[in-house]
């Protein structure tokens, strides 16, 4: 891990606080933490940033990979504190409680800001034991992570090439099925949702990247932006496909979806691709200097309400239609900050961003066109190297 | 999801700390939630265990899904309280304290009893509300989740059927591998620990598993038993393997380890796989009514410490030998309750449990040998159905 964040606004934030640290207590599944420490594990640790650094606590068997590879100013194995002896008289949760206050008092922390998401059980202990426990609710590491640095930027875009090369596999299965009684039909046996999905992740694991769900929809199922999709894929029909891999190493994700029809889809299928390409590069081009991610967001709107479709903007209770936000901030999550939505605020060169506008109706089905971009002084790049278009080829 | 679980410890725990309800605030990544409500959605959602049942509040997007799938008693949607206007009113986390202390007064719960990991902002915003929030410190529900029922046992061994025709791919290619000046060859290249993994993630890809991290460790990196190998895999040297898939679907983990050595590892690596063997067989045979998971430890301890190696019984600081437990459980989560090592208790029907001795030096190599079986009125069911032989075959 090389992100070498700054982290003076969260250590601003703990200051005004009144707190002399920051702690998190989580595992690998913890985003702000890995990025915090530059380090994951499988089993939970102990991260603390105060003025003079990022302090880990790890397991002894875990020592040795965070001192070569973390971020961190200092490791320090549990066994400094004798953790396996305060374990022996007070149980797991004791035994932490005491290692986390001897950890926090020997960098001279009585006060400790924590994330909204830190385990009670560690707070209610520290705190019946004299430790000061206050939550940091603005969210300020969710906010530093949302600019991401040159480094960071250089894995979403690797982790996008996987996902290119997951998405032709896909398009070429679709271009390439034959189609009997207006099913797509591949040696013999329907083409199925499942397989496509499976191709998918198969070529996605070639490429050292990993996910657990991807949307191949077909036909109404793709009218529900969360419908995974099931079943054969059927001529004549929309089929979304939605990838959003992670990289196994660095944990840096990717994000794409196109829409693809074998076929005629009919008129009003084909009128919907078309608009939905046209706000979806409206909003791209509404990525400029001093942009908000509402401006982003009404851009696509204003697209879509123009050629007659609701938007959650026009009708708040609408089931059909734009029934999303534009897009979301990507990163160490597939959903982070910033938001591109009417909740969106400016938009900051390094800000890595989906731009996904969609139209939905079960009796139509469902068209998204999503690339992955990130901001720049100027406006964006796009990270994303993928031809837009109705029909499958093979490349 | 059938799990259909036992709650009434939790209730009983629940009544004797004197709260109304037991609430989990979680996501996907939290087994206790997706065991207690049957459901499991990539964005947080709630569970509030009562007297009278289980009720999960989620989004309007999983509504549906919830209703259809999920165990709970009664599902409700955010928009029951107004969700999408105390956020314009009091930002998401505002919104989120004031719709769960609705929740909590519509069922009746004004003391409410929470897990360790709750999150303190949550557990605080409630408190400030004047919803008095208690930790449940003794693990309840991982202690319901260690006995499985009929059909979380037929789950976790329908993995385990994924991770047997995982290793055999494995075993395979190393089996048929060449050997040029000491290295295992595939198709004129070295055969790598990564491609060994590459190969076993995609094969239970094929079987409807995922798996984030495998490993295949040759020479002095097994030695270590948290070292998931890289580079390529030797000749005359030991190789281990463990795989620990998870059911896609279901979320249920299966594990195994075995040992293989291609050439001639010595006399010396021979002996430490048959007593490894022996251990292995010991401890499976020490899982018998009455036993303690710290019997079964014993059992393999006994056996390795008479051939003379080091185990952290022997001596709790050797960096070599048997430096492990000798099994944990396995369930939602890879590593759950019992434990198989000195502190391990009753093991009871329904658990189930990994047998993995192992003895590991730098200079040698490491060896492990691991099932995983199922504990019944009479013994075990062992799980697993591969054989346990050093040399690669194919079968």
């Amino acid at each position: 891990m090389n992100v070498d964040p700054d982290l003076s606004p969260l250590r601003e934030a703990v200051a005004s606080a009144g707190a002399d640290g920051y702690l998190i207590d989580d595992d690998a599944t913890d985003s702000d933490q890995r990025y915090v420490s530059g380090f994951t594990a499988p089993d939970p640790y102990q991260t603390l940033v105060t003025d003079d650094g990022v302090h880990l606590l790890v397991s002894g068997l875990e020592y040795g990979r965070a001192t070569a590879e973390s971020g961190a100013d200092t490791v320090t194995r549990r066994s400094a504190y004798d953790y396996r002896e305060l374990v022996a008289e007070h149980g797991p949760h004791g035994a932490k409680i005491r290692m986390l206050e001897a950890f926090l008092a020997d960098r001279g922390v009585e006060t400790v800001a924590v994330p909204r998401n830190f385990p009670t059980g560690t707070a209610d202990g520290l705190r019946d034991r004299g430790v000061a426990v206050t939550v940091e609710s603005e969210g300020v590491v969710e906010e530093i992570r949302a600019t991401k640095t040159d480094w960071e930027i250089d894995q979403i875009r690797r982790t996008q090439r996987a996902n290119e090369a997951a998405m032709a596999r896909a398009e070429e299965l679709i271009a390439t099925a034959d189609i009997e009684d207006g099913t797509l039909v591949r040696d013999g046996e329907p083409l199925t949702s499942e397989f496509v999905a499976e191709e998918i992740e198969v070529t996605l694991l070639r490429h050292g990247c990993s996910l657990d769900e991807t949307i191949v929809a077909c036909g109404a199922d793709a009218a529900d932006p969360h419908d995974r999709g099931s079943g054969p894929l059927e001529a004549d029909e929309l089929i979304v496909i939605d990838i959003f891999p992670k990289d196994k190493e660095t944990g840096y994700f990717g994000d794409m979806t196109r829409t693809f029809a074998r076929g005629e889809p009919g008129e009003e299928a084909r009128r919907r691709y078309d608009v939905t390409k046209e706000a979806f590069e409206a909003a791209l081009e509404a990525i400029e200097p001093g942009a908000t991610g509402a401006d982003v967001h009404d851009a696509a709107c204003d697209v879509i309400e123009a050629a007659g479709y609701e938007t959650l903007r026009s009708d708040p209770s609408t089931e059909t239609g734009f029934i999303h936000s534009t897009g979301h901030g990507v990163g160490l999550d597939i959903h982070e900050q910033p938001s591109v939505s009417p909740s969106g605020g400016k938009l900051e060169p390094g800000h890595i961003i989906t731009i996904e506008p969609g139209i939905y109706d079960p009796d139509v089905g469902g068209v998204r066109i999503e690339d992955l971009v990130v901001v720049t002084e100027d406006g964006y790049e796009n990270l994303t190297d993928y031809r837009v278009g109705l029909e499958p080829v093979v490349e």
